[in-house]
């Protein structure tokens, strides 16, 4: 990753919006974070808009790095190790400050078309991948034939944005819910699933 | 429901949080949306943190009334009832203005512990409904013996969540995610969902 001044400016933005929030970020306070001016920002950058659309592109680029790292022999692996990737403390790329941060962003969707775009690129990243993984278990014959792979994919879509929102709002823990997550597929979504209960019962 | 000063400043209060958003709320705002005066508004409430406080006590026996108002004579029918309340428009007590303005209030419950303690039980009523009727289910015979209603509450809570968080930052409808959620209550859930899938295949 290169560290010219627009890349240095975009990391100065995310330390910016850890500490102030989205609704508190200037151009000043970035500056102070960074070894830019103000000045220097603006002359890569129209406006805080301008700039929050190259940040949120590049966060973009790394949120899909970081989901298509999730790896596996099988789908049934491929989708452990996604959930993982989503849910757990070991695959967050970031603390606290950022995730409520993030979600300030999302309250500032409706207002802000340039911010919405945004999120509904990665919405449907996280969609796309969700299917694809369920769609190869079910192609590979490891999933249920009866599965939809879209109807699981926005439904765990969902969950995966509530997890975030609720870690946030009531700083509930995610990994609770990835061991739920990982028992429902492996209830539901595995081809001898409905077979092994009915020998457990 | 009395129409008492303190009532109509609560009213006040919602209308001035969808026009204004949370951060831009202001006694002066709410003064602006009731008949009361600012200095009124004083008399009864310290200030925003006190005012917020009351209203979201409000919201939330509002929201329990809402979410119990669920109704059917089998714990199958109260369950679909219960997810169209959460899910579908017909069961919406609110509008996009109000919706958007709520995910703003969740951002700031790391910094506020009033927000925060709201959030916490707002979470537990919708838990609890769900895991209740969950069990109903299970104790009736509707639901599947080997059905863990903390689990599937859990999981659930989360979907809503996010549900109504997608619905904000992507304009994403609820409707199709309530005719999934049916449709995994119909696979998964009900004590007869394995044989009849049987049957399909």
């Amino acid at each position: 990753m290169d560290d010219g001044p627009e890349r240095e400016i975009l990391r100065a933005t995310y330390r910016a919006l850890c500490e102030h929030g989205y609704a508190d970020l200037t151009l000043k306070e970035i500056a102070a974070e960074s070894d830019r001016s103000k000045a220097l920002i603006h002359y890569y950058y129209d406006g805080k808009r301008d700039l929050f659309d190259a940040f949120l592109e590049l966060l973009y680029e790394e949120y899909t790095d970081r989901i298509d790292a999730a790896t596996g022999d099988t789908a049934t692996e491929r989708f452990r190790s996604l959930l993982a990737v989503l849910l757990t403390d070991e695959g967050a790329s970031s603390g606290r400050g950022f995730r409520t941060a993030l979600l300030e962003v999302k309250a500032q969707a409706p207002y802000n078309d340039t911010i919405r775009e945004h999120l509904v690129e990665f919405d449907a990243a996280l969609f796309d991948r969700l299917e694809t993984v369920v769609a190869d278990g079910v192609e590979s014959g490891e999933f249920d034939p009866s599965v939809d792979p879209a109807r699981v994919a926005e439904c765990l879509t969902a969950t995966v944005q509530g997890a975030h929102a609720r870690r946030v709002a009531i700083d509930g823990s995610t990994d609770e819910l990835y061991e739920t997550l990982i028992d429902y597929a492996e209830r539901h979504l595995l081809a001898d699933a409905s077979g092994s209960l009915e020998v457990e019962r």
